[in-house]
């Protein structure tokens, strides 16, 4: 399995409407709304194979109110 | 329960050295090392009252060959 | 008691206009318009179990002339 | 009366060191830890002759595990 | 008397009719055209009681040709 | 197979010193020096079980007038 | 030959249809999606007389949904 | 004389046509484009009475295609 | 004559040490402290033929307390 | 031949001993000490199969008072 993370920054005043959004497609893990410079912070865990690239702008980039996104891979659990 | 993140630049080296101390203090829900600006994001669970600023600088902060945190508050789960 | 600020930049020119129809809530404890990168900072108190992300999308996002936030969580008061 | 803000970025694992200390000293009014990329937000009010900058200068840079300091001014309260 | 600065960046192209513009208004004390991130630097000396933060958005924000500004409190002369 | 660069910042002077050593390696795919912000680029394929933050960790970062790192994790190739 | 990398930030949801048009102009050498602050990055080797400003303008800057690109140039191969 | 250089971040895909109006001007001591952040740099001996914001606001700005610029100015020629 | 401001980033503390010893010059016009990501801003009204990147050389950056500096050239007064 | 420029950070106060240096080297075309964030900006003419890596790393890097160096490369002169 790969485990990654998907920052997110959403239009002003969309943030709520964009976790419901990515909540309905159950792909996530994990999705929690944060402070800072992103507005949610979404964790992924998908088979080996699949194209997180195509994977992120299939299902993320394509939500209606996020404005840009930052794609966090990781490499191994401790 | 309050969860937040933690994403940690370490010492050019010593990422997973960091990452094992991290995790022998059993204090993580999970622990990654990851591409991108930060070497590990770490992810806690803990209790309501806790003092998320005191806990990270001497359960964190405290570990050798961490360079800079950047702590990372979670509002709600989706 | 949750306390945290936001950090506002407004759209130039309506920085009064946001801090007036901030204060108009009167949800704040504080306003004051700032130098520097952001031009208002508005200090809450709320509840605990308010989830602060949704507060700042419903009650500041919302107000006309807010062109970005920066939400800054507080741990503990000394 | 003239309110500022100093937000602090502390050597690692040094932020409450610091906040007991600047709250010894009683010249703020609020201190707190905070998340995000400084680690402390400081309120004080002061009269209106005091030079601000001379105030930071021997009252919060001359506190030992100080690295940085941005004075953020503000011009009016709503 | 507060004496403070202004940096304008500028609508590209627009730099010198946002200068003769606020040098029309007859408030400033010196202004400059220059080079680097900003077009131009505003000296203003104003009255104490003058709140600085609607003085820009009143004076400079509604010029024509301003895209961005910096506002930069002086503390002390030497 | 997994296809990663290796963005490397070098000790000044030094990078030609840092490239021999990564080349005597024997690991890489591809080795240039380059403009801009990073003074090399490092391109790897590995099997896909090698954990690439251990491997950068042990045979990038351990080389002597190695800066600082930015581990590029591509998803396809086309 | 002249060997260089362009890295791509695609409008968003975009990244694939950038990729496959640049693939089927068949000038590339390699061509991935990568995770961090660029979507691709695109290796060339092309003669040592083209203008490379001008085939980056001609055959990336020329494709729909590309935002943003940098070139990076590289000197030697080790 | 003054030396200086303007740094042009132009419209995607229209350096080129940039490079050619400004060289139509024949005002250029030189113009080359470039890898990095910016996509031209030219550089300018004008006399010493000439105010260089308004001649790179007038014959730079002016162009089609131009999206931002950095002036550098010189002090001395070694 | 030409007029040109210094921007200065002092060691933690070292502010009006810095400012007293500029002013002990007494080259300057004018010296200010301020809030922001500088310190000080200095203004200098020197003869045309005066290199000012050998005067701030000379004059400022053999200053103790010193730790960064930023030259502001200004084209033309309004 | 290849038209390349090297914009130099020199230490606090070491610009012109860094560009005497560089000059006294006779292998560039124009040196000059500038504004902004970069102290000196060299233009070198190198044969075509000059390898402008090792060049800046041999010629420049080693040149004491250097403290950070971007290289400019240039693809066409207009």
């Amino acid at each position: 399995m790969q485990t990654f993370f998907v920052q997110i920054k959403c239009e002003l005043g969309r943030t709520y409407e964009v976790a419901e959004a990515l909540a309905d497609q159950e792909r996530h893990s994990e999705i929690y709304s944060t402070a800072g410079d992103y507005d949610l912070i979404v964790k992924y865990h998908v088979d080996d194979g699949v194209d997180l690239g195509q994977f992120v702008g299939r299902h993320v980039h394509s939500v209606e109110g996020v404005r840009d996104t930052y794609t966090l891979i990781t490499f191994k659990a401790f």
